[in-house]
């Protein structure tokens, strides 16, 4: 049964409120919001079009009352779809004031003469204005323009029942996607024309878009994880594998698989068997009120690493990663609701490694997966 | 004939030395740049993996000599295939220190104990660290983080050739999707249904990813150009307009178009003769010396408005729009290799508009057309 798409009103009602007790605690009087995920948290705002750089947008989270956009005209009549009621425009672009002062009149009217605007800090919190705006409000407003004390990304972390849902859906996809590789796939085939053939069943299954897709294939692994693909066709004995964020009303998923071309190597099939059992047993160790570092050594035990295994794995949301790091030095606590990637990697031969990657959601309880947990057996193409 | 995948080496050798050349005209010792593009721009560096927010990427350009990145050591390899020889990597993220000391003892190294150092700062200029890092930054090295003079933005609007060709490619490969559009677009088809049927259509004829895909469908024109889609059928008297963003080799090719479903009201046939003849028009007045406002209010003229169409057109190239806009006060001279688009739009009835694009090159004489130009008759669906 697919999930309805976006929210009913309570759902954004409930996040205001949530991060409204936290502001009045941290003694903010408005947060400032830039990036897409953080509006559309608070908003339900929808759209490809930030993929232009052009304008700003900005959202005000006021310690009382509903959020007030600050967002070019453009935006007017879809903003105006959501359940926000006061909503500033200007024609934006305009190279000498844009928006920058309908957004200093806002903020001095709802943080008054003396109140802190608090702006997400830290990891992650790119700041969507020019740099020059950033200055005029620091000029404006001074020291009270500081932290968010990780208001956002900590509401923005545990996830709703309705979140989960659209996060399952998209798993779900791309679970459809990944089962039907073999037809796409096989020895002879180049790799970027494998690339393509894969975003078009994700597109196929039910995907809006995909946002993301990486993978890599070689003899016994592949040198990374971040490379564009290249016109190399595979062969027999290469590990081929796609890594793909696809995105279903808002909302990604962000899991991989592994093939053999071929039969695998001793060697392959063996490194496959480690890996799923690692992701099984980052599960286990995925609880509430352990710790982000305790899933990784958990994994990495398994992988016979302790410390250098780099990132095992994320937080996954409104964004392709987001929130904590499955690393030895994030403590962060695991609660229900919260949704992470298990993502053990190993090296496997001289440059070369191979990743698995799975999604699930803390429960009380055992995690619950919202990938199709692979087998332990890697999948062989012809 | 295809172009070829990236660059020669002396393709971004020129690149530096002309930011060079500037720099040392505006007493800069150092650029410091966190944007995707701007990284890419001088280095090569082409991957999706930056759609993760969670690291940040920093390359430094000195007044001599060749860039220095500072980047996460999952990116290291990637790095080592460019053409760039001095690469800091740390093992982000690392929630106490994510590349910050490392950036800040190359930017000492490199910009000395006196040396300005720019960041892109104007309309775009969104600075993609943590908040928290950039006011590490500013503690340092106070007044000496400053405005990059525009020279990035400068140089990056302004295409090379092998960037034209890349973007050319883009515009056939969309240009092809939208012939085949017919096939995938009729009376009863659900709108999100051809959203996704066009971004296949897409790949299929080659393009990499398909970043940006935006459109609408409604009686006689559609309410705006930013809003996702429904599953709303298209009806007899609908005009559907799809526009997209698809990439080749790192380059965007960005233009629309429109479509009648049955044959199309007298009004709507007007409407498209007159976006057609409004982006003729703009075409003509787009040459050397030519200012931005001027092509727009050659297109606004056509279009019976002169000062509140909005944004007509702007510029192309490694994101979907970047640099100059054709609206009232963007005063920007035209310079042969600025690749543009021209985009003028109009209201059709109460609530309603149609928008048309086009992407050119300014050469010296006549723009060249990068997209295969519209014919003024819009096209009919079944």
């Amino acid at each position: 049964m697919s999930p309805s798409r976006g929210f009913p009103e309570f759902e954004f009602a409930g996040r205001v409120r949530r991060a409204q007790a936290a502001m009045a605690e941290a003694d903010l009087a408005a947060l400032l919001l830039t990036q897409e995920a953080d509006v559309r948290y608070f908003t339900g705002f929808l759209t490809r079009f930030l993929e232009s750089p052009t304008r700003p947008w900005f959202l005000i989270v006021p310690v009382a009352g509903k959020p007030v956009a600050v967002i070019p005209a453009i935006g007017a009549a879809l903003m105006g779809e959501t359940w926000i009621d006061d909503i500033r425009t200007w024609p934006a672009p305009q190279p000498d004031d844009d928006g920058v002062s309908l957004l200093m009149d806002a903020l001095e009217e709802i943080a008054g003469g003396d109140g802190q605007i608090g702006l997400p800090s830290a990891l992650e919190s790119h700041m969507r204005m020019p740099r020059a705006t950033y200055h005029d409000l620091l000029n404006r407003f001074g020291p009270r323009i500081t932290h968010d004390a990780g208001i956002v990304a900590g509401l923005r972390a545990v996830k709703s029942e309705a979140e989960i849902a659209k996060i399952r859906r998209a798993c779900t996809i791309a679970g459809r996607a990944f089962a039907k590789v073999p037809q796409i796939a096989r020895t002879g085939a180049p790799l970027d024309q494998v690339f393509r053939e894969f975003q078009r069943l994700c597109l196929a299954e039910g995907a809006d878009w995909v946002p993301y897709l990486a993978g890599g294939a070689g003899p016994g692994g592949y040198a990374d994880v971040i490379s564009p693909a290249t016109a190399v066709p595979l062969e027999r004995g290469d590990v081929l594998m796609l890594d793909t964020g696809l995105v279903w009303d808002g909302y990604f998923c962000d899991f991989d698989r592994n093939f053999s071309v071929g039969r695998p190597e001793d060697h392959t099939a063996m490194a496959h068997r480690r890996l799923i059992e690692a992701t099984e047993a980052g599960r286990a160790a995925a609880v509430p009120g352990a710790r982000a570092c305790d899933v990784y050594h958990a994994m990495a035990g398994m992988l016979g690493v302790e410390t250098d295994a780099g990132r095992l794995g994320h937080g996954l949301g409104m964004q392709l990663t987001e929130g904590l790091s499955l690393t030895t030095d994030d403590t962060t606590l695991l609660q229900p609701g919260m949704v992470i990637t298990l993502e053990p990697g190993m090296p496997t031969r001289a440059g070369r490694i191979m990743v698995h990657e799975e999604d699930i959601v803390i429960r009380n309880g055992d995690a619950e997966a919202l990938s199709p947990f692979a087998d332990a057996d890697i999948v062989v193409l012809e």
